[in-house]
C-alpha cells in the first residue's frame, strides 16, 4: 500500500457500519416493534455484526467513483440475507449454538419456532427491498438494474450458492471424501464466497459500473472472501478467546475440516497471504478511489477477531 | 351458474396441473439430481400438490381474455415459495408432522437441516425465477411487471404475510385472546389468504390485465381463500380419513381454534356459502373466459379433501 492510498480504516468501517444500521433501521421501523417476530428479527440484524458484505458493496462502488447511496438497498438485501442465514445455522438442527457475538442466538431468545421464521422473513423482505426501494430509500437503481441485482443475488443465496454451501458442510465429515482440499475450497466458495462476491458486484452493478471494472472486482471479492475463511480457521487455533467471543480451538475439538488441519497452520499463513496479494491485484488499475477495497483487504488478514 | 359456464373442472384442473407440474420439472432438470439438496426440494414439490394457487394464477389471465403462459413464471415462483412454507411448518420446533399426503414430511423422508434448507432454497429460487424467467420460459412478463409481482409476492409471503400469520398461529393457544372469530380470521388471511389473493392477483398482472379486473379479482380470491379454509376445518370434522389423508377431528383433539370450534359447525357451513357467493359476485362482470373461476370457487366449497 502506497502512501496515496491511506485511509483510516478503522473510522471508515464505523461510519460506514453506522450508515447500514441507520437504513436497516428505517426498513423496520415500518413494523409494530411489540410484534414477536419483528423483535427476533431485529435481534439477529442488530447484533453487532461487523456489516462486511455491506462495507464491501459500498466501497465497490466507491472505486467506481460513483454516488454509494444507490448501493444502500443491495446493502441491506445482502445484510438481510447474511443474518437469515446465521439464524438458521444456528439452530439447533443445524450447527446448535447457543452464542453469537457475546449475545443468545435467536433460537435460544426466543423459541426455535421464531427463530425459523425470523430467517424466512428476513429472507423474504430482502427480495422486497430490492423491488421496491423507494419505500425506504431515496436513491435506488432503475428497474432493470435492480432484476439483475435480484437474479443475482438469489443465485449467490440459493440452490448454487450460500444453501448449497451450507449442506455440504453438514456433510463435510463424510468419510467418503477424498481430496479435502478442493473439498474445503468448495464449501467455502459456495457457503461465503458467493455472497462475499455478490457483495462487492452488486454494489459496482447498483451504480452502474462498466463491466470490465465489475469483472475485477469480482475476482478481488473472490480472494478476498476464500482469505476471510482461512484467516477465520487460523483465529480459531491462535486467536484470543476474549476477543473472539468463543474459545479457541472449537474447530478442532468438533474434528471439523479446515485448512490449518489439512495444509498445516504455516501453509495456511502463507495461503491466505497470497490470496490477500492477488486480491489487491486484481485492482492494481483502479485508483486511490479503491483504497478502501485495499484496507478492507489488509485488514480481512490482519484482523484479531 | 348457468349454462353458458360449463366447463369440465376436473379435466381443467387435470390439465393445468401438468403444465405447472411440466414448467417446475423444467427449473430442477438444470441441476444434479443426485444433490442431496435438490432431492429434498423435489420430494416435497412433487408430491402430489393440488396446485390450486398456480391454477387461480392462470384461471386469473384466462378470465381476463390474455395468454395465460405469460403467468406461468409467477404461478412456479408461488407454488415453489408454497412448498417451502409447508416443509418449514412441518418441522417439529412448529407443527411436528411426520406425514403431508400420505409421504413423509421432508425432514422425516431427509433430516431437519436438510428440510430447513430445502426451505429456504425454494424460498430464494423462487424470486430467481422471476428475476430471470427467460432461464426456463419461452414467454414471461416485461422487466416493469416482473419487479412488481417481485413486491406483490415478497409481500404476501413475509412479515406482513404469511410468515405473520404462521406466528399468529402458533401464538393463538394464548389464553389472553378474545375475539377469537377475529382473531382467527386474521390468521387466515395472513397464513393463507395473502398469498392466494397474490396468486390470483400475479395471474392478471402477468397479462398486464387493467386495474379495474384486478381489483375484483383481489376480493374473489380474499373470499375463496377465507372459504377454503372455512371449509378445511369442516371436512377435519366430517371428512372420511380415507379421503383426506390425516385422521378427522385433529383439529379438536389438538385443541386447534377453528371456526366450528368458534362459530359452531352450521354457521361454519353458512359461513362458507356466503364467501363463496361473495366471490362469485365480485367477478359477475366477467364473461365465460371466468367459468374456471367460478368453477373453483365452487369446487372449494364442494370438495372432500
Amino acid at each position: 500500500m502506497n502512501s496515496m492510498d491511506f485511509i483510516n480504516l478503522g473510522q471508515y468501517l464505523k461510519e460506514k457500519q453506522k450508515l447500514v444500521n441507520r437504513y436497516l433501521g428505517l426498513i423496520f421501523r415500518k413494523f409494530d416493534q411489540r410484534r414477536e417476530l419483528i423483535k427476533a428479527m431485529d435481534h439477529s440484524l442488530m447484533a453487532g455484526g461487523k456489516r462486511l458484505r455491506p462495507i464491501l458493496s459500498i466501497a465497490a462502488a466507491e472505486a467506481c467513483k460513483k454516488d454509494f447511496l444507490y448501493a444502500l438497498p443491495a446493502c441491506c438485501a445482502i445484510e438481510m440475507i447474511h443474518t437469515y442465514s446465521l439464524i438458521h445455522d444456528d439452530l439447533p438442527a443445524m450447527d446448535n449454538d447457543d452464542l453469537r457475538r457475546g449475545l443468545p442466538t435467536c433460537h435460544k431468545k426466543f423459541c426455535e419456532a421464531t427463530a425459523i421464521l425470523a430467517g424466512d422473513a428476513l429472507l423474504t423482505h430482502a427480495f422486497n427491498i430490492l423491488s421496491e426501494p423507494e419505500l425506504v430509500f431515496e436513491k435506488y437503481p432503475d428497474t432493470e438494474t435492480r432484476i439483475n441485482l435480484i437474479s443475482k443475488i438469489s443465485r449467490a443465496a440459493g440452490i448454487q450458492g450460500m444453501v448449497e454451501g451450507q449442506m455440504l458442510d453438514m456433510q463435510s465429515f463424510l468419510p467418503e471424501q477424498n481430496d479435502n482440499l478442493a473439498r474445503l475450497k468448495k464449501i467455502h466458495a459456495l457457503k461465503t464466497g458467493k455472497m462475499i462476491t455478490v457483495s462487492v458486484e452488486a454494489g459496482a452493478k447498483s451504480v452502474k459500473a462498466d463491466p470490465e471494472r465489475i469483472k475485477k472486482l469480482g475476482v478481488y471479492a473472490e480472494k478476498v472472501g476464500l482469505a476471510f475463511q482461512v484467516v477465520d480457521d487460523i483465529l480459531n487455533i491462535e486467536g484470543d478467546p476474549e476477543i473472539m467471543g468463543k474459545s479457541a480451538g472449537s474447530d478442532a475439538l468438533n474434528d471439523k475440516m479446515t485448512f490449518p488441519a489439512i495444509i498445516g497452520l504455516d501453509e495456511s499463513k502463507k495461503f491466505a497471504k497470497i490470496l490477500i496479494d492477488d486480491a489487491i491485484d486484481s485492482i492494481s488499475q483502479f485508483d486511490k478511489a479503491a483504497s478502501p477495497l485495499r484496507a478492507i483487504a489488509g485488514y480481512v488478514i490482519n484482523r484479531d477477531h
